[in-house]
């Protein structure tokens, strides 16, 4: 197999490339500039070694400890809870939420072997305890999962004194009701809220 | 900005890749394996030293002539003539044509200021008076631009004595009539053939 090709099949490794993209960005690589070319090949061999888990809410950070955690004028009592770093990117993008995350690392999933022990639920435990927290907002995804982990976290938490909330699950806003699913129309129906 | 977001962005700059998917792909490889990182990197870098365009016919090669020119089973009688390298590679895979090739390197496209000097006319010409090619098969992509590059391949090519055919256009193949748009539908009727 030659360099094209052994290239083509790396970036048909990663997510959302089939084997077509794979071999186009291959092509367009072959013409890039040569300081790009550098740039990106250098980007990608330190990125692990530059990049890490916040130790304290396990999102993506370069230093000690995340701009997030470190920020003083966050709200240090409330608490997001999402199954991966990239969503607290999401929600960071959103400008919605001013307090602090925790990152679950996954969400419970028998049938792929993940169970609660796999996910960070004792260091939200802990960090609970040693904190003035006074509510929870769990933002797993609204799947399955998603939702088994959401019951686990409030049962896990209903001996604990702090409020735990859920984020909404509905239409999507600019959304057409023609086009809602089955499942999203009955979650709207059940959380509907008063004028 | 930090090295994930450096990396976002490089990934976001490839074809066929939004920020969304960029973002996604550099979240897959904080987790991916250190032996891909690296191999991966290092693709990267060395792609444009390794790969460069056959002199003979600019197929993308790594060796002095690319395989398809010093493989002594094709037929040296008939040129296929593509767009870019990778066309080259899509008719291989078909495994329909045992010919050599000819890569123009693009298009004519005056609104992009490409002209027929900026492709490899000459060099295609001087093949043909330097060898005993007997079919010159246009095999540019079914659009405006390739069409107009075709008819000017057409013209160019008509002092010399070589047979000049264009590859058919018209319905795909599993395509269903309802629907194809109405230029294909109109090629596919100026272009039938007896049963």
């Amino acid at each position: 197999m030659n360099t094209l090709e052994e290239l083509t099949q790396s970036f048909a490794r990663l997510p959302g490339i089939g084997k077509k993209s794979a071999s186009r960005i291959a092509h367009y690589l072959l013409r890039a500039d040569k300081d790009f070319i550098l740039r990106f090949s250098q980007q990608i061999a330190v990125l692990q070694d530059k990049v890490h888990p916040c130790p304290e809410c396990g999102v993506y950070t370069e230093s000690a400890l995340c701009d997030i955690c470190l920020d003083p004028l966050r709200d240090r009592s409330v608490l997001c809870v999402v199954e991966q770093p990239q969503d607290a990117d999401t929600i960071e993008a959103s400008h919605e939420f001013k307090g602090l995350f925790h990152v679950l690392g996954g969400v419970i999933a028998p049938l792929e072997g993940i169970g609660p022990s796999q996910l960070s639920f004792d260091k939200l435990l802990e960090r609970i305890k040693n904190s003035r927290i006074q509510e929870v907002i769990i933002a797993t995804n609204p799947t399955v999962e998603g939702d088994t982990t959401a019951l686990y976290l409030q049962k896990l938490l209903s001996p604990v004194e702090v409020k735990v909330t859920r984020l909404a699950s509905g239409l999507p806003v600019g959304g057409d009701l023609e086009y809602a699913d089955r499942l999203t129309l009955a979650r709207s129906f059940r959380g509907r809220t008063e004028f």
